[in-house]
């Protein structure tokens, strides 16, 4: 073998110097390659600069932004921010879809109110039905079966429900610019928590597998279970129509006091429902960052943001982004691609 | 340098020798004392071989009682479990000793009920304040303030008050066994969190400096908290004398569920009010440690276990505890030391 020098050599030497050499003339360009652009599906712009920015200053002991690795606590709200959630939930479209088991296991609700709605499968009657309504819904298709049980329903339902605009399985409608985002602050020691107005339980059949976030790291509105015992004597916890936990507005940053005991450094949302969450996050002082997603891509998803009629991001809540200093992300120019899937 | 078969070898080759004549000839006790006895204040018996043979076989792949690294969830009832809880809970020696700071603060509660009683110092008096009495001062001395205020009331107390009987800080009354065996399971991959009938909000005040357990693994009682602003529109949190958890009994499992979302598969606790916490732990099947700590030792610390007057340890627990497999500890015989303090 030739050295750049031209010399020929042998055995550990060589293979030392071989390293060297190595090391020396292509470090930058490996440096390079072992660092990559962390965030490739986001377009340069003042978003992605934020993030980088924010985690680079955060994680730098010398800089006094510092955040000390136990403070590392990055909070997502999931619908909107993290998958799609129009034109419906997609834990609505759970319990809606359950109804028809839970007719076949039980005929008799098929003649009961709301569920025969729901059966009959009238779209425009379905989106009349009122809250409490729906509570109904969700109290049947919820409550009433251990939690175990409960996960693996929702687990088996969300292992095969799809989109009907991307006929994609709702779990790979995740936006890979927020996976990107969650990953890299992973990679930085942050731990990232769901705090979501959706169900706990729900959320957690499939957090971990398709977030990366497990169990205990979902904060999500909650209902309140009930011990007792098997017919073995063996201890059972049953899912309960009672209200634990609305996670939702100011609920949210009630929800992450209760279970994360921390005020959260990093906080990403995107509807009026994260307001108070945001709120709380940069009231902390010193770095924090806070991020709320615009959807204005009707295009490749939907718009239904500021100035939109279907909003669930009031005018104002923009104006307060604005006052406040957070970061809006617009999923039309920030987001260079949007899901996996796509090429 | 002579090699094992006499021969003169240099360079690298006789590097690689002696490095590897090195892993042979001291490799036995050099792993010895890399992996000292992990519980050295424990006598040797029953309850520390139960111990260490669990985390031995869990965190061995080969083992068929292997648990996976996120499944290992190991969950500490605190008082009389983990640190010593007579002749009084220290949570509510913190809030009868605030209720003076109070009177301070606002001299009008002087002459009110049951202030009066406890401002007197009349401890027979005192002992008889009923539960409703006891709930005015818990709300009075735990809710009304930030949640960050309330940590530093907390904290500042905590870091001060002495056990009279020791003239220790209570931190210091912590059981050295139970802080070797918290150790060894975070040593061995296990998350250690506390499931405490106390309140959430007062055990994460010192339960990281003092425990290793940082706020976020604290499962507790819990009061709600109410969003807010102060003047400057920072957002607020405060806390508010409305009851979200009792985290004691049937609400350990359902603490346990809302906050961790995973079954244990290693508990710890000392009472009736730890039942159901075993219970449920167990009922998750494969390999499972459920431990008791039984109070037997006047000596060293307070006798109140299975046949004693002021137990919370009723004879049906031990029974329990003995139809089930459970393994009791025996303070007296199974601790060779109890406090960190002593020689």
């Amino acid at each position: 073998m030739r050295t750049r020098g031209g010399g020929v050599r042998t055995g550990w030497t060589m293979f030392l110097g071989a390293a060297i050499l190595t090391a020396v003339s292509i470090a930058p360009p490996a440096q390079a390659q072992l660092n990559p652009d962390p965030l490739p599906s986001w377009n340069e712009g003042a978003a992605k600069r934020a993030i980088l920015d924010f985690v680079r200053m955060t994680t730098d002991i010398t800089n006094p932004q510092f955040v000390k690795p136990e403070e590392r606590v990055a909070v997502f709200d999931q619908d909107g921010t993290t998958w799609v959630e129009q034109p419906i939930y997609t834990q609505v479209l759970f319990a809606l879809e359950r109804v028809a088991a839970l007719a076949k296991a039980d005929p008799k609700i098929q003649g009961v109110e709301p569920f025969k709605t729901v059966l009959a499968g009238d779209k425009a009657a379905i989106a009349k039905l009122t809250v409490p309504d729906l509570e109904k819904i969700l109290a049947a298709t919820h409550t009433g079966m251990t939690v175990e049980v409960f996960r693996q329903i929702a687990g088996d339902w969300i292992a095969k429900a799809r989109h009907p605009r991307w006929n994609q399985l709702y779990t790979d409608l995740t936006y890979q610019p927020m996976l990107e985002v969650m990953k890299h602050l992973r990679d930085n020691g942050y731990k990232t928590y769901f705090v979501t107005g959706g169900g706990q339980d729900f959320v957690r059949a499939y957090s971990e597998r398709v977030y990366g976030i497990p169990p205990e790291q979902v904060v999500g509105s909650a209902a309140d279970t009930q011990f007792g015992y098997d017919k073995d004597g063996n201890a059972t916890l049953t899912k309960v129509p009672k209200v634990l936990l609305v996670d939702d507005k100011a609920g949210k940053p009630t929800g992450i006091h209760l279970m994360i005991g921390r005020r959260p450094v990093v906080a990403f949302g995107n509807s009026a429902g994260d307001q108070q969450m945001l709120e709380y996050t940069q009231a902390g002082g010193g770095a924090r960052l806070m991020m709320l997603l615009h959807h204005d891509d009707d295009a490749r998803e939907y718009a239904y943001g500021a100035q939109s009629k279907i909003g669930t991001f009031p005018d104002s809540l923009m104006a307060e982004a604005t006052t406040r200093g957070w970061s809006v992300i617009s999923m039309k120019n920030d987001w260079k691609r949007m899901f996996a899937f796509e090429p």
